[in-house]
């Protein structure tokens, strides 16, 4: 075991700010080589269907797939993987599903309209993207909670067809993500992965359709791939390092708050777990608790790097300043470990998710509380939301003029148009005027 | 004055998909030098600053800036401006921003709750982004309404800050433009434009502070700089040309289905116009109609040429097939031109504004109906909405457990953490389960 590190700060030190601002510091290195290859399989995709997503499967992947049946699992292959999970596991996936349907349920928007006076009516309607594709990683990191909390929105939202990709090197597929896309609702899984299933997605070939959009996390070439397609179809955010930052008065017990910092540390080496407290000895009692727990952690080696390159212990005032810290950092898990917790609420600006109370621990969110484990990262809380039905909906305005309404508007329009110079648009405006039509 | 033509299609034909595709294909150049010379503008305006951005603006702008100083404009600035425009394009401009607003108020989302029989709290909390930017373009082409449709649903939404960039080639700036900023309710102006403006409100200078999101239409450099920072901020959809689809039963007057079809096609050459009828003899009107009136229209030289590379008059056996015709092509604007047009809304699954009857000219919606005009385009109306409230508003979601809620969920949170192998993620779930907690 490696010697045990994590940094100190003081939130009232003159230095703090850009102290700050280097503890936060991470940004995602555009790598020109991957761009590179990725575009090469974007455009082989393209072109050749299939063909070309074969030959990168079996490249990749080391499969020996001979045709694109090959790589199609339909809903029977799912269900045989549910039967084949412990009961347990089962249950427990299921419970999880319920749970993430009947929250995002809350999410689902609804058409609306109103009629004006003079009888115009304006509205917008709400409708369900037609079909989205699943990006879900494959071989050790494989994480069925993620199937549940990309296709449950979507399933929520009424999209039609919900396709799924996986890869699955040297054949290997789990069984419990499998299991996790028949609970699901999944309609079809492709056992393929990286930019060439990103590009299947996108642009379709003979056995995949194309996508609307496409979602779920993946390595530098499948970000790389979704940044590329972007626009062609919709994508999620683009995910840096997972982060949680705990705000504690001081008086829960340093080993749960502890290992909440350590279940954001083992996910990978670049986490950032930040905890901030007005009470000086309670940072040395998690400083403790922290070198404890590590110790017998299976992932130690992981979650230690994190903690020692990018984890912080920091002293606040009080929790009215860690509130305005953790604003400025806009974290993906807040999790705010004090009395009455809900007072704070409406001084929490930036969060991905809020965790709130002594036994709101950030994993329960990761797996069955019902709201989304896909969050904005990297500070991207101040303008994006978690992963919710309303990313699988859209909107189509409505206008509807009658006859006094055309009137009325059409003067104002053609106002405006003339002194945009738009004439042809200023003409359209005016034949619906009533004097000057003709 | 050039030779007429547009193209006519016949839905029943055995051709007309792959026709139909040839008709739509088109795909925004990615142009590898403009990439080149944008990651170059990005990356100084990121290191130097304000610096950077006077020397770009002097050299793309023919411009003589001194210090920022002389970039910024005030509220002053723009009050004056608001004074100086005539009478008639203020009451315009005003009726105009006092109907978005009104009808953006409908899109406001709020926060919601909902407790469980064992007390534990969960729901989603709504909030503004601090800051916002937005783009205007400058030049010849000045649109104070693309100002009102951008800065208005940021402001409902009731985001603190509106940043705008408009760009002063030669020094010119456009009145209406300033004057729609006064009316929109923008805090500030910088007189600059391009990708160094984009780099600006994505990275902040001394004298620009930084946004989280930026809207706004402009020219390729501005595109692929909004394209590059996308992550870093959020941005809006990169929009391809503009398109219009009108379905017309033949029983409106063939010239205001003709200028509804030119308002689009004038925007430039590029834009799409295409009128889908189950009436041969009427799509013939509408043809002569086409160039009757393209002949005195000032901006005839663009419009003749959209109509003639990318326009469409297409015959169809019914409505219900029109309709079809329209959910595949997912156009931006649709004008549905027949009696009783509601009775079609819920078969029409994808546009991004929908204009029902034969008084609802499409021109209507770009200037004062009360929806946006910023809208999907190139088919992304499949899987992306009008900029709206919601661009500017984000949600964090909310998860407060009960002692029982957390016993519950824990158990389930830690079957399924060891199933993915976090360990770390079990542990902190159990230390709040009842019996095994230690």
């Amino acid at each position: 075991m490696r010697e045990f590190s994590i940094r100190r700060l003081d939130a009232g030190s003159p230095d703090f700010s850009s102290e700050l601002d280097h503890l936060l510091a991470w940004e995602s290195v555009a790598d020109l080589q991957v761009e590179a290859a990725v575009s090469e399989i974007l455009q082989q995709v393209k072109n050749r269907g299939d063909a070309a997503v074969i030959e990168f499967t079996n490249r990749f992947d080391r499969r020996n797939l001979q045709s694109a049946a090959e790589f199609c699992l339909g809903k029977d292959a799912l269900q045989q993987a549910l039967q084949r999970i412990p009961a347990e596991s089962r249950e427990a996936l299921e419970t999880a599903a319920k749970r993430v349907r009947e929250y995002h349920q809350h999410q689902l928007q609804s058409s609306w309209q109103y009629r004006e006076a003079d009888g115009t009516l304006l509205g917008q309607q709400i409708t369900p993207m037609e079909r989205v594709g699943i990006y879900v990683p494959g071989g050790k990191a494989s994480y069925p909670s993620s199937v549940l909390m990309n296709a449950i929105p979507a399933k929520v939202a009424g999209v039609d067809e919900i396709q799924m990709v996986v890869p699955a090197p040297d054949g290997q597929l789990n069984d419990l993500v499998l299991a996790a896309a028949a609970i699901a609702g999944v309609d079809r899984v492709f056992t393929i992965g990286g930019a060439q299933a990103v590009a299947a997605l996108a642009y379709g070939t003979d056995s995949i359709a194309r996508v609307d959009k496409i979602v779920g996390p993946g390595n530098i070439f499948v970000a790389s791939a979704k940044r590329a397609v972007f626009g062609q179809v919709a994508i999620d955010m683009i995910a840096g390092p997972s982060e949680i930052l705990v705000i504690c008065d001081g008086k829960t017990d340093p080993d749960w708050i502890a290992m909440d910092l350590l279940s954001q540390a083992e996910h990978d080496e670049q986490a950032q777990s930040i905890l901030l407290s007005p009470d000086a000895d309670f940072l040395d009692a998690v400083e403790k608790s922290l070198q404890k727990l590590l110790a017998d952690l299976p992932r130690e080696a992981i979650a230690s790097r994190s903690i020692a390159d990018r984890g912080a212990l920091i002293l606040v005032r009080d929790i009215a300043q860690a509130i305005e810290v953790s604003n400025r950092i806009a974290p993906e898990h807040l999790e705010v470990s004090v009395d009455d917790p809900e007072q704070y609420l409406p001084q929490i600006r930036h969060a991905g998710a809020i965790f709130l109370g002594r036994y709101t621990a950030e994993a329960l969110g990761d797996y069955c509380a019902g709201p989304n484990h896909v969050l904005p990262t990297s500070g991207t809380a101040r303008f994006s939301s978690p992963l919710g039905v309303y990313d699988f909906q859209k909107r189509s305005s409505i206008i509807f003029c009658s006859p006094q309404g055309a009137d009325t508007l059409g003067r104002v329009a053609a106002t405006l148009a003339k002194g945009e110079g738009l004439d042809a648009h200023a003409r359209s405006a005016e034949y619906r005027v009533r004097d000057t039509a003709d």
